[in-house]
């Protein structure tokens, strides 16, 4: 101890000069040791300040420091005009900052308490449990593009590439609507592939294509109005546009043509929003033709009814050109087009994006995004700005056209010689994934759940259904299997099902 | 041509056995050719597919196929019982798919039709607007960390690193709660140094705490529910749940305590849910003592109320040690922790968490993250999972804390030196901005305006203000920028200033 060191005779309390931390935070610490050591009684009413700026020969303001500290953290208590107290309480034992090495232990007994004030999810939580946990990829799991296939080296390469530019400029906030180079890369990439008809303006960045069904719902559909779904269709439109508020009215689907429009209109004439898979329908397979969407246009307009169109998988067309968007056709502006990289590229990149019909609009959906998260973390819009700018993308995406029509191939053959006896849909000009038909007398969730036991993953087609569609089903997906896994697959997924006919 | 062609006399239509293309295709183009050029009229019957295949000698499929694929398309129509016809309004020219080489014009005809179909916005769009475009960075910028000072080097290394083990695993879908050693390192950190009660299951990430405001609003209020905020408080807060449905409650802050307990109570029973900054009140700059905490604790337990305590930059505490969190005193888990990686680490890095009571509530909001957007991109959770492992984190975090105090002390002497009849706020233990006091007669709003004029930045109190408080004052962030910047933009900021008071 310096010799400069002075000294409360009530408490022991001191501070040193020549100390390493500044004066208040010693007073701070020697008070604090005093209160916890017993020589400051809890209730006891402390020396004035003019005491220990006395005693210990340092200024008022060092006193008043710790004091404030001391007192923010529970320690003492000031009351008016009776001086400042030792606090009844101590709150040591719950303030102590470095004492939680451990793991605490779970509150379980509070579960009953919180429970009752949480809000209702939008669907059933098994149905939503199954897209929140870690997929581990196995035959036939859907809607997966082929990993082993993705051209990993050049986008570290490019990753390499961003990583020393990526200055000081893209650590701060950025335009919510997305990175505008990889916007107008994008624009670019639609009007040539997909017929579609915009601009980098029209385009918002999200982070994946359910955030853009939760961000259409919330900015376009009123809350308690109606809204189109195909049945069986997409269970994360479902979700989304229920949780904002909408009123789900499920439409059933010819499998050829997509939607029933006819129906649609009959029964719902109120509804104010669409959700659509036209290209492809999701999971049935069918293609709207043009008379249809022509004439869904019409109705659309007339009844100031907005259309999602989302896209989702249209870029695997195997036979005939792609066709184009319905987008593409939309002169009233009533079409957001939805499109996706998770099945071009791979998932955990979370980009997705929507194209706007207006530039007000697309202005409102900047701002809502940014009420939502700000913006899509920038790094992974850098380094697909430049994988497509370098022609990586459209290179990767033919690769791939060609490689899943093999596949697509493979399972069929597959399926017609050890499963002979099922029945399977026709519509293979598209997609990632078959849908096979089980008899009628057959639950298809009970046999998808045999099958996950024996480590195949085929989603039964009635997750998909609202109402109408009653016949059993299983979808099985091709894209991220070689032939030789297919193939071995089937014959596993046959020994279990043709024992079922 | 080949010797083996084949050819429709009536409309020159042909396809080649040892043609590049499939054969359907060949003929689909064939009849398209034939359809554009006039020699098929609009309206006219086709020849059975029968005659097709006698006149080209090819099976019956490959006409099917073509005749399908055109059907989409629009050229063909089929009349039940009477044959195909070539349709009567040629899609083409909306079908046409490599033609939109040019940035089409944008739709400004449809903008009042389209504009009485939005959902307004949770908040006047000008102070939505300022969140969602690109900053620049200028003095005196606020909550924004020192990019020149941010270790990228290490980051560019560890995402080399990262890059090289990104396999095959971490490209599809993850746990939508986030990637777990993520969430461990953050446990870890906040129970050593935060003293909040947690484990890694707790934790969800989230894209920035704005997304974690939103979650809690749509999880926890219910919709027509009031919820208190801190008067002058965070707008990002109060937009999130004004669009879950809330009522906002402004309560008055009481500067050095921050929210009016005894106000909220008696003004606003009923409230279901209560904003907290409670480490450093924003933007007023106040810490809530424990007793106060204490108090709000027992309330929010027996009123059924959620505490959100949005502990935004109290790692940045310059004098004493820091203070524990509401979370650590809560023993009825009614408290969800906000924290988030924005300010100190960088913004466009989108990281955040959300520590929620129970094991039951974090379930069910990594349930409602993978219904609005499934999961937070995977590359920068691997990035800053090691960065914290390796200790990089904490480095950071020390000698931010060092250098910001010094940029205070500078802002401060400057404002002392260049503007002495301006008063200050005093409470600078923490933070990454200083408070300026106007004179009641000046308009902060209009002051801003001027300061922005000549390139200083300086946010004005009352855009954070709903109700309560009326006095003018400019928020000046110091945290991003040099001594020298600071006391050349003080001097200006000065000159500006000093004339109006």
């Amino acid at each position: 101890m310096s010799k400069n060191a002075h000294q409360i005779s009530l408490a022991g309390i001191k501070v040193s000069r020549h100390g390493e931390q500044p004066m208040h935070q010693q007073l701070y610490e020697s008070i604090r040791g005093a209160i916890l050591g017993g020589r400051l009684k809890a209730g006891e009413r402390m020396p004035a300040s003019r005491v220990f700026c006395e005693e210990l020969g340092i200024s008022r303001n060092i006193v008043l420091l710790a004091f404030e500290q001391l007192a923010l953290e529970g320690y003492l208590v000031g009351r008016t005009g009776s001086g400042t107290f030792v606090a009844n309480t101590l709150p040591d034992a719950l303030l102590r900052i470095k004492s939680r090495k451990k793991e605490p232990p779970i509150h379980t007994e509070l579960l009953i308490n919180t429970e009752a004030d949480i809000n209702p999810l939008p669907l059933p939580p098994d149905l939503l449990r199954r897209n929140s946990t870690k997929e581990v990829i196995k035959p036939f799991q859907t809607a997966t593009p082929s990993f082993n296939d993705f051209p990993f080296a050049v986008w570290a390469k490019i990753a390499g590439k961003v990583l020393r530019y990526f200055n000081l400029a893209h650590l701060g906030y950025d335009d919510a609507a997305g990175y505008l180079p990889l916007r107008k890369a994008i624009a670019n990439y639609l009007r040539v592939h997909r017929a579609v008809n915009c601009t980098a303006e029209q385009i918002i960045i999200v982070n994946g294509s359910q955030q853009g069904l939760n961000l259409i719902g919330q900015i376009l559909l009123p809350r308690g109005e109606e809204f189109w779904l195909e049945d069986p269709g997409y269970h994360g439109a479902r979700a989304a546009l229920i949780n904002a508020g909408g009123k789900c009215c499920p439409v059933p689907v010819s499998a050829p043509e997509g939607l029933d429009l006819n129906y649609a209109i009959k029964h719902y004439p109120q509804a104010r929003m669409a959700y659509l898979t036209p290209s492809h329908q999701y999971p049935l397979g069918g293609t709207m033709p043009v008379c249809k969407r022509l004439e869904l246009l019409d109705w659309a307009n007339k009844n100031h009814m907005w259309l999602i169109e989302d896209d989702y998988d249209s870029e695997f067309r195997y036979t005939g050109k792609p066709l184009a968007s319905l987008q593409g056709l939309d002169k009233g502006g009533r079409v957001i087009y939805l499109g996706t990289f998770s099945k071009v590229l791979f998932p955990a990149l979370r980009i997705a994006y929507l194209v706007l019909p207006t530039l007000v609009l697309a202005n409102h959906f900047r701002l809502h995004k940014a009420m939502l998260d700000r913006q899509h973390p920038l790094l992974e819009q850098l380094i697909l700005t430049d994988f497509i700018q370098e022609g990586h993308f459209t290179r990767h995406l033919r690769r791939m056209r060609l490689l899943y029509k093999k596949r697509q191939d493979a399972l069929l053959s597959s399926l017609h010689l050890y499963a002979p006896n099922l029945t399977y849909s026709n519509m293979n000009d598209s997609g990632m994934q078959s849908l096979v038909w089980l008899p009628e007398h057959l639950s298809d969730k009970a046999v998808s759940e045999l099958l996950r036991q024996e480590e195949i993953i085929a989603p039964p087609l009635s997750d998909y259904t609202v109402t109408h569609f009653k016949k059993p089903g299983l979808l099985l997906g091709y894209s991220s299997f070689t032939e030789e896994q297919i193939t071995q697959g089937i014959q596993k997924f046959a020994r279990l099902v043709n024992g079922l006919l």
